[in-house]
């Protein structure tokens, strides 16, 4: 496709982008389509000659866009916020027509450059100490399991020069809470710690944080067993019910055994932004990795998280590789993201935020993150001071738990006498309000039993989009009860 | 952002986009900037509040672009191919601005099942056997990666689930060519192998290939040592010089300790579209992954690696969570590529190879790749034909392994009497070439001395900038002669 070709083409897209934009809001919130629809929709032979742009724009309106869940839509309280900020789309858009190539810093040093700009941008913004580095990873879950590796090497002295993992003669342990999210243990698996090596330690009935006491004396139990306790990771607002680990005592407690600690805060980072979010984040500047994701509740398209570091050595120790093809002369005068991370060749990603944060600014992206955590506040209200409603975990951020207890299910003297029939209601009601399309809010296991996260954060979700999520939940509950 | 500023914005963008690729090829090749040129032309105080996009465009002009290397200009021969072809990048473009999210296939249906049609495509399009599927990863690095650590759980029948790699009685050994991709003996560290679980057999003194025998006796070697043999990786196309593994025996070999294969084709993979190519690749029917890259040689925007494998189930089994919060009810209906790889949240990729595919077509990537096939076997045969020039690698794909040696350096009977000096010689003409700005080609080690590596294959190239690369090559070695 030549450059005339391309900018035909590329101009009919931006206005269906922006049209499609213009029409979420309309669009059913949960996809509705049938496993296969879609592949059946669109599977045929590869294509041998080229086909009209029109026929694959015609595509997208016909079988894509029905077949993603609006995740940019003002009813969209599901899992976390994932926006898709338009200034960032620009960037993501810059980035790709740029066609540059990230392996080294010499293949693009704007592209290392301008990571290193943005980065330090979001580690002032966040009120991080000087001496945090960052790197943009894809995912919370990638960013952790680095962390993951980068402990389990500091534990080793660098086993994986020698012997590797196998030549350990003493088991290296990781503690989370259960409330951890499921990238957690993934990494620790796949790091190669071995699913018998991860505690998961008890947390607080109430706010759902770890408990430092517990942490404390699972370290000393594995010691006393001849264990080596290797990282901690703290949570700071969990997937379920962003609860927060308490960050400053758990660093206390791991610098006792040499434990690295790592923060996964891939939704809440985005709190640190707001100066006065930061006290869920105290003690966060003696912890040893940080990883956030401003592609949820800030807003820069995915792929952006970022995993912050205060000892770039060891991370680069763990993680380069040298070999003739990428040396150049200046190699030792620059920073070279290849040993930041697991990919070698990495798209300029910085773009996204570069463009995100001098379009929107940073004092716009506070002001709307306010009006959600006051959303999520009036939600608590509501549901605390409406008969049969519970909110079940206290409401720090932008996510709030409910629960609906109809009056069938309750005894003589008010508790719930019906536990798997409560399940069950659950599932009816959450189910009720999905398939209206008009919203989308994520069932989840607290305790055991299922409840309902409603996570407000999505950029065009304003105060009447809650009030109509609430007034659907109601009529939901009331009508299955 | 509102989509009407977008829209505006984007149209401007679009513009820049076509603009920018119009004049590639007057740009110089290489990046010409100092480490921190760019950072300080940037950095400042984050943006509080919203700059005017005019602003934002003229740095890209200013700091950005020249701060690129142009790997899509038609004098690009460094490292490996590194297409952005418009068609992908539309496609991404339509990524971006969708802002799906792909956490499960119930979040985007759409992106989980043009996924599977787009990897089916590639899968028929190369000659490949049913059994394979494959799922996008961004780079072969974590496609090695992944497959190392589903190598180490079939070699431990899933001992991530119970004590890890500590509690492995024996050492695992993955062996693979000293000509291996760094990303290899990355993946195999990261696994928690170590280094000295690492075999680097021996290869063909004129081919650089894996030699079978070596391949075969350093696993019985290893066993007898009470090591057991857990993976091997062939590498189809050596970053260094194209060199060809032989699949085919290796996948025999191996099967007799029951080690698993992964075939490394990141570059060389483009090839298997042209059946005269996949000769190369034979026995590959029978290995257990295969990882290449889209995102070169055939061009569809940077990040699109694919890793294919023969059994989903073990892949799963390795990489699967299930919390509460990511569960629907048609979990056991649907392909969930969350459980195909490290990251949970995908963007929606698929969308660069089926803008691509179906906007270019089949039969005009081919037709490129075979012109770049014409054009190396060209280059081949002018320095072969050359006095002074030598080709040191077999010439079977895009890349041309060169070097110069002048009359001074040789002794009375023709050898190379000053093996320093030839290597200073070489650094200095492709220096010289490279400083040109009309070109570019990488140097690297072979058998320990220098040699200029062109890889040809940029989209825009043409046998004229190819003949004009020639031109140059000769007058920067005859001046430093």
């Amino acid at each position: 496709m030549t450059p005339e070709e391309f900018r035909a083409a590329a101009h009919e897209l931006v206005d269906w982008v922006a049209d499609f934009r213009l029409r979420v809001p309309d669009l059913p919130v949960r996809a509705e389509v049938a496993p296969g629809q879609v592949r059946r929709a669109l599977e045929g032979p590869a294509p041998e000659r080229p086909e009209p742009f029109a026929s694959v724009l015609a595509d997208l309106d016909r079988v894509v866009v029905p077949g993603i869940t609006q995740v940019q839509s003002p009813g969209y309280f599901a899992w976390f916020p994932s926006n898709a900020s338009l200034a960032s789309v620009l960037g993501d858009m810059a980035s790709s027509g740029l066609g540059a190539l990230g392996i080294t810093w010499q293949s693009a040093p704007a592209l290392t450059e301008v990571e290193e700009v943005v980065t330090e941008w979001l580690r002032e913004l966040c009120g991080l100490a000087p001496q945090w580095r960052g790197a943009i990873h894809d995912t919370a879950s990638s960013a952790c399991f680095v962390a993951m590796l980068v402990a389990r090497e500091r534990a080793t002295d660098l086993g994986e020069t020698r012997g590797g993992m196998q030549a350990e003669p003493a088991p290296l342990v990781v503690y989370a809470s259960p409330q951890a999210h499921s990238s957690v243990a993934k990494a620790v698996l796949l790091a190669g710690f071995g699913r018998d090596n991860l505690r998961l330690v008890g947390v607080d009935p109430i706010t759902y944080a770890m408990d430092p006491a517990a942490l404390r004396e699972a370290m000393a139990a594995d010691v006393a067993a001849g264990r080596r306790p290797a990282a901690v990771v703290a949570s700071v607002g969990t997937t379920g019910t962003t609860a927060v680990d308490p960050v400053e005592q758990i660093v206390a407690i791991a610098a006792e055994h040499g434990a690295w600690v790592h923060v996964d805060a891939a939704m809440a980072g985005s709190a640190m932004l707001l100066p006065e979010c930061r006290g869920m984040f105290a003690g966060v500047d003696g912890a040893d990795s940080l990883s956030w994701n401003p592609h949820k509740w800030m807003g820069t398209v995915l792929d952006t998280s970022l995993l912050y570091v205060r000892d770039v050595d060891h991370l680069t120790a763990v993680m380069s590789t040298n070999p003739s093809y990428l040396r150049s002369a200046v190699d030792g005068d620059v920073t070279q993201y290849k040993d930041w991370g697991i990919p070698l060749g990495r798209r300029f990603r910085a773009l996204k935020l570069w463009f995100h944060l001098r379009l929107d600014g940073a004092e716009a992206i506070r002001a709307r993150l306010r009006r959600d955590l006051e959303n999520a506040r009036w939600l608590c209200e509501q549901a605390q001071a409406e008969p049969g409603w519970e909110v079940l975990a206290p409401v720090v951020l932008q996510t709030v738990c409910l629960r609906h207890v109809p009056e069938r299910l309750r005894d003589s003297s008010g508790a719930v006498a019906d536990l798997d029939g409560l399940d069950r209601h659950t599932l009816d009601w959450v189910e009720r309000v999905n398939a209206t399309g008009r919203a989308l809010v994520t069932a989840a296991l607290l305790d055991g039993r299922w409840m309902v996260r409603v996570s407000i954060g999505a950029e065009a979700t304003e105060r009447a989009d809650v009030e109509a999520f609430w007034a659907l939940a109601r009529n939901a509950a009331a009508e299955v009860a």
